[in-house]
């Protein structure tokens, strides 16, 4: 199991490089990140988007691509179809969001001519380190979805939980955060986690161990779980920390890395190969473990599809 | 203006001590924070609850409390009732709260008998100081209003404003915070925080400079802020982080104290004199902290009336 992020880029490292797509590539942070990536063999690029701002924002980045494949599409749009045109032909096992908005990438990949999309629901997963515990946090979902209903919340899991198997967790610890651990009729949140982690009894949701309602605290905290009395194996060892809403994540995420130094990388899942998303705030090494946890799913994925 | 517990807990230490009802006194680690009040002087306790319970506690903390004020109400409910009459009666000057619920206290509270309760809404304000900022911010509200309307956050901004005023930040700037820094008609906390932006700029919420939406990281890093061209006074310097629900508070405090080590002070705001409230698993100079910025607030209020 990869317990932090020098352990992510090493395994990234040590399987075959895959060809990823980055969607408008004209970014020179992006195209150093990808460099890096590059150098570890950990992917092998194509880059898509107005090739005469590539060249020119590889110089500002200082970074030679001659020996790299590049498609010259200006159009944004066109470059992101263009990138999920590449791997509906399974020509790249995953792409890389470059300087586009996501909303345009997202569109492409949902575009049924393409078949990237095979149902459920497209959700951000952010793989977060921070100093002082033992293991990465998945978070889900701070970034795309805006309330999600209880269909949409088991999609959500899902896709964690596809992202946590390929760090070699096998059996990922879910919480199903809220503001109390009680069920409160009065917190709808609190409702759905109930129902979540009893579908998880059932068998409905499998490949993880999931609870809830849990408070943050008694989710990544032995001595506060302690505290209130809760005993339950998830009680201070959650690898998965599924919020509400896309307001609570954002702003959890948000505290982890400017409260807490988390080093972040962040990947949508739900279609057939995952899309490595970068923010434009993000450092550069973050970028880095966006490609290197990006990797190890399409090549999860690829092995089961084998 | 104060920016860290030290310069609070000082700053509590050189005013007149007040006298403080701890309602349900019966439990050691809040009599040992008490205690570590009173000998810097920052109040004078009044214990109420089960007096034999409350001295058994006092020796497992391994403290005198004999020259202690003591009333002898084992009935919780009761206890704090006779904290609310009185503070009613100007015997006494804030609150603390002991081993009893927080709905209970909050019923006593609200009873219009006693006249401590003046409309507007109960909120809490949590004081938390994050290593490597140079303030200490106020998080509203992550522990009493489910899904607060335009109404209620009006009400809450103004509770945490007050609580800036004692902390001597006369113009707090103020968050409203969402997963978003622009507004979006499918997220209706987005609508609410440009207009409470919009309210501050037509002088009906005063004494404090409100902005959003904001996205966290633009709040309280100016780097993120200028990734992202956010010009306004507020990007980068929030005294005041402003969640649009309980979830989202709940995540963000509990963040901060869990990822980003916070020390943290809360205060029940909204009544005619503030309510010190503790959890049972906050470190012990927290529950210190708590009764220094309650202390403030109290002095504060009382300038105020005089």
């Amino acid at each position: 199991m990869i317990r932090s992020m020098e352990e992510l880029t090493q395994a990234a490292c040590s399987t075959p490089a895959l060809k990823m797509a980055v969607a408008c590539a004209e970014d020179a942070p992006v195209l150093d990140a990808v460099k890096h990536a590059y150098d570890k063999n950990i992917i092998i690029p194509v880059l898509i988007g107005d090739k005469q701002k590539i060249f020119k924002e590889a110089e500002t980045a200082g970074i030679s691509i001659d020996s790299w494949e590049i498609i010259d599409i200006p159009d944004k749009k066109a470059a992101c179809e263009e990138a999920v045109r590449l791997a509906s032909e399974g020509k790249i096992s995953l792409i890389m969001k470059g300087m586009v908005d996501t909303s345009i990438i997202m569109k492409a990949v949902l575009n049924k001519e393409y078949g990237l999309y095979t149902g459920g629901v497209l959700s951000h997963v952010g793989v977060l380190e921070v100093a002082g515990f033992d293991r990465l946090f998945a978070i889900t979902d701070s970034a795309i979805n805006i309330a999600p209903d209880l269909d949409a919340k088991v999609s959500i899991i899902k896709n964690a939980v596809e992202v946590e198997h390929a760090l070699g967790n096998e059996m990922p610890k879910v919480a199903a955060l809220c503001a109390v651990e009680k069920v409160n009729p009065k917190m709808e949140c609190t409702l759905d986690a109930a129902k979540l982690e009893e579908m998880n009894k059932e068998g409905l949701i499998t490949g993880c161990l999931i609870g809830g309602p849990f408070a943050l605290d008694n989710a990544v905290s032995k001595e506060a779980a302690a505290h209130k009395g809760i005993t339950s194996p998830l009680a201070g060892n959650a690898d998965v920390l599924f919020v509400p809403d896309l307001e609570a994540g954002n702003l959890l995420i948000k505290a982890m890395e400017y409260f807490g130094h988390a080093r972040k990388a962040g990947v949508i899942m739900g279609a057939r190969i995952p899309i490595a998303l970068t923010s434009r705030a993000t450092a550069p090494e973050s970028k880095m473990y966006t490609i290197a946890i990006s990797k190890l799913i399409a090549t999860l994925k690829e092995a089961r599809n084998a």
